[in-house]
């Protein structure tokens, strides 16, 4: 019916519709304005059965509430959005893990890509349930190697936490204390191993490990077992942003302590909230932009070429240096 | 397939894998176990083409970032995936509207129900790309009717912001301020409309208004230029928590000045970031698992009677008292 009234080939509509396609931008325009004059979008539910393409990409998140989460989630969507596609968002179980029902859900989607933490499903066991679509997986390069095509985003966390460690041995710490994220995470497991392996290197103490899982509350509680029961540190690194700012309130406002002449905090994740007033937290984060940028860009070369070999890009981390360390 | 191997009829399948369907649990179980056996689930392109059903509710989001969103967000994904559906976020421009290539984009997917703002797009302009979907408004009751069939969750203002502004009166303040938020935004115009009645009927002055836009930062420049320029005010509300944040670190980290004892803060939203140390805010706050649990049983509602008569909502707002007024 467009390409009737426009003058042109169903081909041409097609390729009008299709972000990035190659047809002439006047022509391109004249096809849109005529298509809006009759109501039409090309129905996506039709065009999925016919080119196996949903134009959504599933966002597997532990956690959508965090602020980190939250700030790679809109990052994603408005990048996403821009090339046509929709972000679906999965949560995972509290343990991380995405269980039979979920995936079952997931498949039904008949999602075009997804991004996934190694935590929530290995990807032999998720592949059925995507069909033909490849996932990409966020990667700390910590568990086995798993055969099932998958692409990778790598994240690098020594250049980051070394140049940390390199600041804190600067006034010589006797007493170091890590308060932990979620045991399920392999982020947590990946911070933690990276971070006792840069103290030795350096002749530094072997961390005091405190629980935590991630959350302001339990950065507080922990901040506040580690003065009462432990005697207290020099430095206190912490799995994320958010439990370090639960630190930080409980050694100002609970304990009566200042921070950095007390002791000294140090973050991870670098999220918007780390450089406002009441923080200004020092601490290792990963550039946002270009994991979301590497992210997009090897879900569109992926859709691209469906079986080429496994696609992998590396992001690295740095230190922000703000008031919480000296 | 799985109706021959599970010796059932076809509906039964259908029923077990529709969550609340009528089904006894055990065929339920036995289907379900079946179908994984034999790597089976309903295509959900197919089925939409069947039953116009996408399973797909839209968010419509004006800033994805912001801790309020992202609460809300999560609670939506959270309940709606337990009820089979998935959420997908359309991003609006940074004018918190949505422009035709986002309407066509949205229009694409199928959308069982959105959730919208008016500012974003009138029921009017939206409903040609959603089909036979029926939008659920957020609505402050401020813009003029529109005849266009939509659904509405009312938001009211007036008990939580009367109960701040009596919590204000008894110390007897005669400088007021109020850090606006987006003006594009029902509502920052629904919160200062009723704050200024509020005072009105109270005696209380008229508020001095400051440019603001939601975000920590311009609440911080806010407080500076209240101080610097106009000689201060003895109460501040904030448009939202985000922007008295920022005006509370002005307040203290670069006026050096002490709340509540030199000026109180009153925040709107009650996130969880206000309950935090650093900020202990005394806020008004929407009652989000209120406001999510009529979000979804309206969505859910209207699917089953999509020609019912205008479903509506309310949900009310009440004062977190903490220790920003005094």
């Amino acid at each position: 019916m467009v390409a009737e009234a426009a003058g042109v080939s169903r081909v041409a509509v097609s390729r009008a519709f299709t972000p990035g396609a190659s047809i002439d931008a006047g022509k391109r325009d004249r096809i849109l304005k005529i298509a809006a004059e009759l109501n039409y979008t090309p129905d996506r539910a039709a065009r999925a059965l016919r080119t196996r393409r949903s134009h959504l990409i599933g966002l597997v998140v532990p956690d959508a509430c965090s602020p980190w989460e939250a700030q790679e989630i809109d990052g994603l969507t408005t990048v996403l959005q821009e090339h046509g596609f929709g972000c679906v968002l999965f949560k995972t179980r509290t343990d991380f893990e995405l269980d039979d029902a979920q995936l079952r859900n997931m498949r039904s989607f008949n999602l075009d890509s997804a991004i996934v933490f190694p935590e929530c499903v290995r990807p032999k066991r998720l592949a059925p349930y995507l069909d033909r679509a490849v996932p990409v997986y966020i990667d700390y390069m910590t568990g086995p190697a798993d055969e099932t095509l998958h692409d990778r985003l790598e994240v690098d966390l020594r250049p980051g936490l070394s140049k940390a460690v390199a600041l804190v041995s600067g006034y010589a710490p006797s007493r170091i204390a890590y308060i932990c994220g979620k045991t399920e995470s392999e982020a947590e497991h990946a911070r933690r191993e990276v971070l006792r392996e840069l103290l030795a290197e350096r002749g530094l103490p072997e961390p005091r490990l405190l629980a935590g899982d991630f959350s302001y509350a339990r950065g507080h509680s922990a901040a506040l077992e580690l003065f009462r029961v432990h005697g207290g540190a020099d430095v206190i690194f912490a799995a994320n942003d958010e439990s370090a700012f639960g630190a930080l309130d409980a050694i100002r406002y609970d304990l009566g302590l200042k921070v950095p002449q007390d002791v000294s905090v140090i973050g991870f994740d670098n999220i918007s909230q780390a450089a406002w007033g009441a923080y200004r937290l020092t601490t290792v984060g990963i550039d946002l932009p270009a994991r979301i940028q590497s992210l997009v860009r090897m879900i569109l070369e992926r859709l691209k070429h469906p079986n080429a070999r496994p696609l992998c890009d590396r992001i690295t981390t740095n230190l922000t240096v703000r008031d919480t360390v000296g």
